[in-house]
């Protein structure tokens, strides 16, 4: 297994050595894409792939992803930089870059189900999900060989309601400032606002229901006692309200009236371990652009 | 077109003739399909489709689907209902019998917008959808020309809050007792309790969204604030409770944050289109059961 | 129905009389966007959506796609073409530009079968695909009547063997130069080279099976004879090789053993409609670029 | 891990420990179901599931799925055989019957390739699907931890052109008669007919094409080439003519012009995965029955 990660992460470090993604948000006028591409031009980058999106061209919010190449990417961001901020301070931008060479770390929580974790895990290990994992964080112990036994280290803090304060500045102690990302892998405990703030966008949830149906707790029971048709999964950033986050990814699994709870749950494992997957993907690929409570991906 | 559905239709009728489909519901337990299979068996029947559905082997609801073949289905008939009528008293059966040649009626309502009304007549014209169409009513003028042309008569009884009773008697007594189904074609008004005890799980509506996501009043609007991936559409039947009523059939597409609202609504139109037209089929073969507020479908 | 279209149609005339949109094919090096897109600011144009997509960034060819906006278009275009004649020899483009609000001419052959045509012509009505459809030309009889109540003319130009090419020059006599589009919807008659060649990569046809699987006749057959678990659908540019021209659109719906050859039929009936009616859209929204024998499709 | 799957396992157990499953195919005649579920009533059997199918109710074949129930199965079972084989001659059955408490054996033969192994593991891990892995073969070694650290047996059995004969004793002496099942997990060799016949309709392979599209060798690159918008994965049983056994399962995902040869692979490979983990769960469950080159899957 390690073979075919090292060999698929080497041949995509050859690629993206040279490349970088800018994502730029800003109020919707005429200019904005020719200063931005006259500006990678002029420092010689490459534009590979570019995405825009306005909420309406007049007077609306403007969104742009351009992945491009530079053979000389070292020298080209210290030039970079300072003209780019020209161009925000003109266009009032906000903009990040990132180079796509750059691992994010994507810390991974998780409570006894398997299947989210295994399957990021999986993903990981194949080399088609390009992070680091410095940790898996979980209140339980009954993952931590299917951990360990990949060489990630795994940490178990217990949570109960009386000990959630502790647990939780345990937890953020751990992270530090080591997490691009933390994942909730069917983590069973709710964050707290306080722990939410600390990592702005970057916390994402998968919710086993198609939201806004069954909102919080037990979905998969209700569904089947409300006698739908389709199962679904949500993936979203977590904010402060329960499974009112921006929504990255939903998709759903037919079901029909023989299908019993335990069924409906086994079917919606697979939905839930692909929903989370593409929406961690694409997080990670700078893909995602958060513009109120909704999400703007630029696949 | 009309020779395709008049060729498609003898077609059909040709088989339908000595084809019947019986349903039953009752406790389970053992012995049932041994006393009903018997009994057909008897009579010189031959099963060509069975369907069954317990909710628990021990102490649940069994649900049972046969659609049979008899050289000689008025004969069998005249026999079949003594026969039957002794088995469900001893089974504490609720069955219905009904002959595949006996076109359903179907009236369908319908309001401004014309693509589930369309559909449902396209697919009738088509010979894909095996009713008698008796008549449509509207509570606007707009869809007159496109029903009046195929020779179904179109009946304009218009709505306001004030005139709704008044309005609901028309309807009904227009429909009489030629509706074995009413179907609802995105017609924009709720009927009341009094309407609805009339035709008991024999009102099928379109609701576009996916339920339980959405109820009520426009969903578009509401699924395009939340940010969702996929919308869908909900075809149900019938209750007191607004969307709450048994679901047939529901289905999704995807969308993704460039599209606006009018987007969404046209996306859904052909989701809304093809759910409601499968439920309306299913309804139309026998091959939907109402247990509690949810349904069984033999497909 | 009239009426919906003409309150639909006016809303997007309103939009569409300002935009235009712009299509680029050359092969790829730095620089290209940065031109383009400084070339329409320069001229006050507003970028509305941009899609781009480079085969290889290094020596591939390059495609773009921009929507824009101009408030006074004709100044614009009058201006324009030059500036854009100049950059399309500096770095060998093919380019087209079309306007908006220009419908384009969608002529529709059709046979018997019914119910692509319809598909066609519903969406027509409802406002949803806009093109002028002066007229629909068939080798049978049977759909006249349900084009020319919508006001649409309908030529009856029989086909044999022996009479097939002095049908073509009857049809193309007949389409002149007045389609931008030639639809062949479920047309029963392979077109000859010589036809096709009239009206390159702007005639789309319909093959009722996932392509490259079940080339030529009888899909739905062959599809029942192999046993397949999905039917499907592919539309695609005409080509002089039968169901090998670059494909636009695909899509399937899942069947079972129960599903006989009429069966598949039937279900197929609704992928068809649906995947012919978004290549048509994709392609009358300027949305299609031929790349050898693939097709670049933004979205 | 293990804790969940014993979990899962023990409450599966409880509810298979008195349950059955009856297989049934012979020629379509009145009486068959009247006599088989007579037969299941008089000796205290509770019908739980029942599935039927006709390929022609005159004339043609028919097949029968019945799962059920017996407080006392042993004792059921040394009679229900004698019974059922005066039945058999009857009405000419083909027929076979297993308990669900009897987990079946299967083998898994795979190569470098470890999603669809590792898909198997996980399921087998989680649960999900009911059966012992007496081994994993392969003709690499890059699987064996992963396959060991669960404690299953691995044995590396190296094939080239010319040693495909002895490798192949080799596997069959492995295997010995311990497979009731044999999954190629893409394993990248083709199985001789000497092979194939010694395990008739238990050889289930993925081919990662939507057959019959693609047959044969590198599916996605040929994908690629002609431009598709979907690709696929096709589960069937393995035969002597390669990639032209009786489909059991396939799916699709869409993809589209940006999706170059590597990203088919990755997205092919979660639909390879889910395409042969359900394939092999219907055969688990007896679910699926062999008719020609087709086959009847009672889901």
């Amino acid at each position: 297994m390690k073979h075919i990660r090292t060999e698929r992460w080497e041949k995509h470090d050859r690629v993206n050595e040279h490349r970088a993604r800018l994502l730029i948000s800003c109020p919707d006028k005429p200019g904005i894409v020719a200063a931005v591409s006259d500006l990678l031009y002029m420092q010689g980058a490459n534009i590979i792939e570019s995405s825009q999106y306005t909420t309406d061209p007049t007077g609306g919010q403007f969104f742009l992803r351009i992945e491009f190449e530079s053979a000389y990417m070292d020298q080209f961001l210290s030039v970079f930089e300072t003209k780019m901020n020209d161009a925000a301070t003109k266009f009032q931008m906000d903009w990040r870059l990132s180079r796509a060479s750059q691992r994010k770390n994507m810390v991974i929580f998780a409570s006894k189900g398997s299947h989210c974790l295994l399957e990021l895990l999986w993903r990981w290990q194949a080399g088609d999900l390009l992070v680091n994992i410095p940790m898996v964080i979980s209140n339980h112990e009954d993952l931590r060989e299917s951990v360990e036994m990949l060489g990630i280290p795994f940490h178990h803090i217990p949570v109960t309601k009386d000990t959630k304060k502790e647990a939780e500045a345990k937890q953020l102690e751990l992270v530090g400032n080591q997490a691009d990302l933390i994942v909730l892998a069917r983590y069973m405990q709710i964050l707290s606002p306080e722990f939410v703030v600390t990592h702005p966008h970057s916390i994402i949830n998968i919710h086993h229901s198609f939201l806004p149906a069954f909102v919080g707790a037990h979905p998969y029971e209700r569904a089947y006692d409300r006698g739908v048709k389709l199962i679904g999964a949500t993936s979203h950033y977590v904010t402060d309200e329960l499974d009112e986050g921006p929504i990255i990814e939903q998709d759903v699994a037919r079901v029909d009236h023989k299908d019993d709870v335990e069924d409906l749950k086994r079917i919606g494992r697979t939905i839930e371990r692909n929903v989370l997957a593409r929406a961690v993907t694409w997080h990670v690929e700078d893909r995602v652009i958060v513009h109120g409570n909704k999400t703007v991906v630029f696949q």
